[in-house]
């Protein structure tokens, strides 16, 4: 009887994986991660030269959704039963040994992994290990912390409505906003009207190679991937020397 | 010349560090990390075993603040004056050779290191390594993703005031409320004024010997410690079968 082991593989770069799951990866003798079909997948660029000879991969494609619209019961019937069918293939498989799913980032953080999890977690061993998410290898990669004293962090997706993007935008210290590419408009929009958009930063591949960290401000719209990172930093409470205040 | 390594150490479980941060450990001559006077420190537990015989260790021990007011110039003094010193000290260390500093968690996300980091960034050079944050230890403790679709996730201190605690916790789907302990009776009147004590978990020492999961409804007041964390988990959109519709 085998186990299903989930490992989180943090922002991108393979020096970033945590000890365990580095250990669980290049022992692997089944490894399975999501991708487009056609593209060699993140998650699998990120392990490059870590796979054990040998391995046995078990790329899990994305249907094809392009022609469907994103709220409709048959985007949404075409992923269940894509997820329905990796869950039942991965448990056949770890009937037998151990396999190791990749998940960029964190996989409880909204990773894709969760969707086989919740399939699989009453039937299976499943062990998930946690990474660091992509958002903190997009602040690292900027240099400056993200917050401080009693900041208040709010963590947004770009698909929200903008009033949506923009009250959130109002009342929170620091900002993170993930699922960026062609919402940038609607996002660029929602900051200025917050009264943030000069804070902004814009992080591309965090802790990669080809890291890129702009003032969104100075970044055209059309020129974000969907995957770029939109950051406010928090200016929270910090110690600094008083002048002439009691020591 | 060497350069100063803050190295994250993640939620606690010394095989969640990076493998870069577990190298620049195991390898260091200098080794200094915060702690509490008179206590071992969270931080220098969490790689017992780990460093090198004969590593310099630094200790730097917070003065002690009990008797200021949080919010006071002296207080505010106090910390400054200890942070300048400790960055001088790590700075003139650092002249001759590296050093490693150690930070739970992320050291960009409410790390103390981010005041040693302000002071040195201009006049040394610094390497900081990412870390798993202690929330993500704590929400995979839970054995449930915190966050899916399009959830909004907010993070917020306990030390904030009951109204600001409630009006972020109406408006955001996931929550993280850090700096917990004596803050737990208001944490807990905002979550019920919210409509959320229902769904909040307390999670202490998330990843590590002892670690406890439960929910906040059925833990008493005066036993919370104050590293613990409280989380609602978000229930956003994901695809499930539905009966009848068109595939």
């Amino acid at each position: 009887m085998g186990k299903i082991i989930c490992a989180g593989l943090g922002p991108g770069d393979p020096d970033l994986i945590s000890v365990r799951a580095d250990r669980a990866i290049r022992s692997a003798r089944h490894v399975a991660y999501f991708r487009k079909a056609g593209r060699p997948g993140q998650a699998r660029r990120i392990v490059d030269g870590m796979l054990a000879s040998g391995a046995d991969e078990h790329p899990m494609e994305y249907p094809v959704t392009t022609e469907l619209p994103f709220d409709s019961p048959a985007y949404n019937n075409l992923l269940a039963a894509f997820y329905d069918d990796w869950a039942h293939r991965l448990a056949a498989l770890a009937a037998h040994e151990d396999i190791v799913v990749l998940c960029e980032g964190d996989p409880f953080f909204y990773g894709s992994f969760m969707h086989l999890y919740v399939r699989l977690r009453d039937s299976a061993a499943i062990e998930v290990i946690p990474g660091i998410p992509g958002m903190a290898g997009c602040w690292n990669a900027t240099g400056q912390p993200v917050t401080w004293g009693d900041d208040v962090l709010c963590v947004l997706m770009g698909t929200l409505s903008e009033a949506d993007l923009t009250r959130h935008m109002q009342g929170a210290d620091a900002l993170v906003v993930m699922k960026t590419g062609r919402n940038l408009p609607k996002i660029r929009r929602a900051l200025a009207r917050a009264g943030r958009l000069d804070s902004a930063w814009l992080i591309e591949r965090g802790t990669m190679p080809g890291q890129r960290v702009a003032r969104l401000a100075e970044i055209e719209d059309r020129d974000c991937p969907y995957f770029a990172i939109v950051m406010v930093h928090g200016q929270g409470r910090r110690p600094i020397r008083l002048a002439g205040a009691a020591e």
